[in-house]
């Protein structure tokens, strides 16, 4: 077959500078739109629908006459969503029920708290969700209704009144099953713009088109580098770099699951990255074979061969404990651990984006409806980040509650602290609260 | 005196406009700044600790022989803490106790789940530290004690292993304040380096310092931008803008007080924000008389002039639910609800960093011993942020353990789904897992 697949040995001595160089990866600043995007964020901040309007029927080829056309109304997502087979109809509705159990649990863990101190004092945290979202969906071939499922109901479940979701047209083109999805996820409204104008929309606000407090959503290059500009005004998720799969197997699982669970990771763009992580050198052979057996028949091949032959790898490791050290290294978007009583080695595991535990938890299965996020720390910063949650639609204030008791001990050792860093104002402030008598 | 702080009242007609004005702050991109930062941390990557060696001797006027000389020996912090006089070690000891308490709360809620579903499969979330983090501490006159302590214990109480704290020492002048409260929180070791050099050795790693997973802490527009630029490669904070307090007062306290109140967050930095809003245009009159009496007397009455005369506010209010509302739009870093009965005016508010509520409540007591972290959303951004916690120094990975009854019906809904979006790879990835007659 034509895909080559590397295979290395973590034995070998430049084993992990070649592994290093394999995980590398740093998306480019493309200049041209860098200064693009930063002129049609101004634009759009200047003169807002007017902007909008030209640059939505530029680019995507719609001559709409003006911005209100943009609107769709929830009538039109009904009817996607009535017109749709009833088997996607269902597989939709089964998947966002799912997704929402699962988030409903997460928001169950965070109530926030309030302590009340000897003296009075109290402390506390309250969480609140945010007001206003926007979300935004790719148009065009990469439109997928499950994206727009797992980015609404997370916000939804969160407590957000209003849900702004923007999907571009291009050529007028409207995707059902997106649609679909925006009617069962709880979207409270719809806009056919896209690009780095739609962004800029959401975060200024426009005569039509209100301000959100965050946009999340995975976008192109423009998108990305509209999301990153305007992040502080508005709150962002993650920027994602390509997708990744690592797949831990002690040598149990069917040959074919694997392969095609590499498969399914690098079908998504010739970047993606697909790693496999094995003890056993005779298996990895054996899914080497699966691998040029079943690819013939992938509709995707090109794109399944580029990722494979490009960023793809076969790892012979010493032993499961070594895979797991160097899964932890590379601590990858989604992490499949095909083995038998994958638990002990998942207690070894202390950064993934997700899971997959057993050797019928494929991804796949995770990235419709399992139920957990599919948008998920990528290029290695599960180290320090989370999955798309509750979490992120939510946001905590402090609450502080001093009593008159509380202020006489606190004012002291504020007062000792803050002329201790020269901030005199601080120390009477605190001051002014003591009793003269005290 | 010479401050003149604006009067505003709600019912004028440009009311809007002129607040919007007064909020307004962007922080200018300095492209001098911007094109040193991106070559010192390019440096930095490439050369590592030589780089390190000579961008701090160089900037920070020292003559270090090699990079070994600026790690300070855990003795050294412990003789700082033993050396202070002893009313500031007593406090400073009292507010990490307080602050640790209030964090370990916050820890408690964070604890994951899973749950086990009726044909067994498992779904759930971990919770995780991250491995390492790095602590950015200003050196020189902005050295702030209080900040180690509420960076540092955070991450401690996360269950960080390794905090690696940077403060520059400029000429070679270490604060002893600053070093003793480093002993007090917990971090694992100081190297005496700062600016982008020191956030580029903490993101990229060199010979002798390893590489962190997040970042926090404040720094001068050099830290700011080159923190801009690691967000990727590690985790940061949010980029801090000038600090700001809302007053919300219905008269009852002490003008002095709300006067004090409003210098403690005016002496921070002539681009801090200080407004008062409340319905009682006699009572506005007091706090202003009491602004002119108390100012002369404060060391740092040249800032507080220029902060409250700049971006400072005294704000005639219809009644304090407008005062909520506004409250609500302006979603301050600071909320001081200085009234009888706060807490029905609490529970009107939305969006606030953190609220002090009653008179006894002032920032100052927040700022340093409450036990809530100082380290706040501003600029508006309580919107969809918040304080710094111990969940920054936490992550989350989802759990996903399908059992061979969940994988033939989740299988059928991720198919149909996968099949609807065009990634057949994601759909017979599912399907071989279902059994051949089911």
């Amino acid at each position: 077959m034509a895909v080559q697949i590397r295979k290395l040995d973590s034995t070998a001595p430049d084993f992990q500078q070649i592994l290093s160089n394999l995980l590398a990866f740093e998306a480019e600043t493309d200049d041209a739109i860098e200064s693009a995007v930063a002129k049609i964020l101004a634009d759009v901040k200047q003169r807002g629908d007017a902007a909008v309007l030209e640059y939505t029927n530029k680019f995507d080829r719609v001559g709409a006459a003006g911005i209100a056309a943009f609107d769709l109304k929830q009538e039109e997502l009904q009817a996607a969503l009535a017109a749709l087979p009833e088997a996607q109809r269902a597989a939709l509705r089964t998947a966002a029920e799912r997704i929402r159990v699962f988030h409903e649990r997460q928001k169950q863990e965070l109530n926030g708290f309030t302590y009340t101190e000897a003296d009075g004092t109290v402390l506390g945290q309250r969480v609140t969700p945010l007001d206003r979202v926007g979300i935004y969906v790719p148009g065009g071939k990469a439109a997928y209704p499950s994206s727009v499922l797992m980015n609404a109901i997370p916000a939804q479940v969160a407590g957000v009144k209003e849900i702004v979701m923007v999907v571009p047209t291009p050529d007028g083109v409207k995707n059902q099953m997106v649609l679909a999805a925006a009617a069962i996820a709880g979207v409270t409204r719809v806009i056919t713009i896209g690009g780095a104008q739609a962004v800029g929309a959401l975060a200024y606000g426009t005569g039509t088109i209100p301000p959100v407090d965050k946009i999340v959503g995975p976008g192109n290059a423009y998108v990305a580098a509209a999301k990153r500009r305007v992040f502080g005004t508005v709150g962002i998720d993650m920027i994602a770099g390509p997708s990744e799969i690592l797949v831990l197997c002690d040598g149990t699982t069917d040959p074919d699951w694997v392969a095609m669970d590499l498969f399914s990771q690098a079908e998504h763009d010739e970047l993606a990255q697909a790693i496999l992580l094995c003890p056993d050198a005779a298996y990895i052979a054996m899914v080497e074979a699966s691998i040029h057996k079943l690819l013939p028949d992938m509709p995707r091949r090109a794109t399944i061969e580029a990722s494979l032959g490009g960023r793809g790898a076969l790892v012979k490791v010493r032993d499961m404990d070594e895979a797991c050290a160097i899964a932890n290294a590379i601590a990858a978007e989604h992490l499949e651990i095909s083995a038998e009583h994958p638990q002990q080695w998942a207690d070894k595991i202390r950064h993934a984006g997700a899971m997959f535990l057993g050797r019928f938890s494929s991804e796949s299965l995770g990235d419709y409806c399992c139920g957990p996020n599919h948008v998920l720390p990528t290029s290695r910063t599960a180290r320090f980040s989370s999955p798309l949650g509750v979490y992120d639609f939510q946001k905590r204030s402090s609450i502080i509650n001093v009593s008159e008791a509380g202020a006489q001990t606190l004012g002291r050792v504020a007062a000792e602290l803050a002329y201790g860093e020269g901030l005199q104002a601080h120390a009477r402030s605190a001051e002014l609260r003591l009793k003269p008598s005290a």
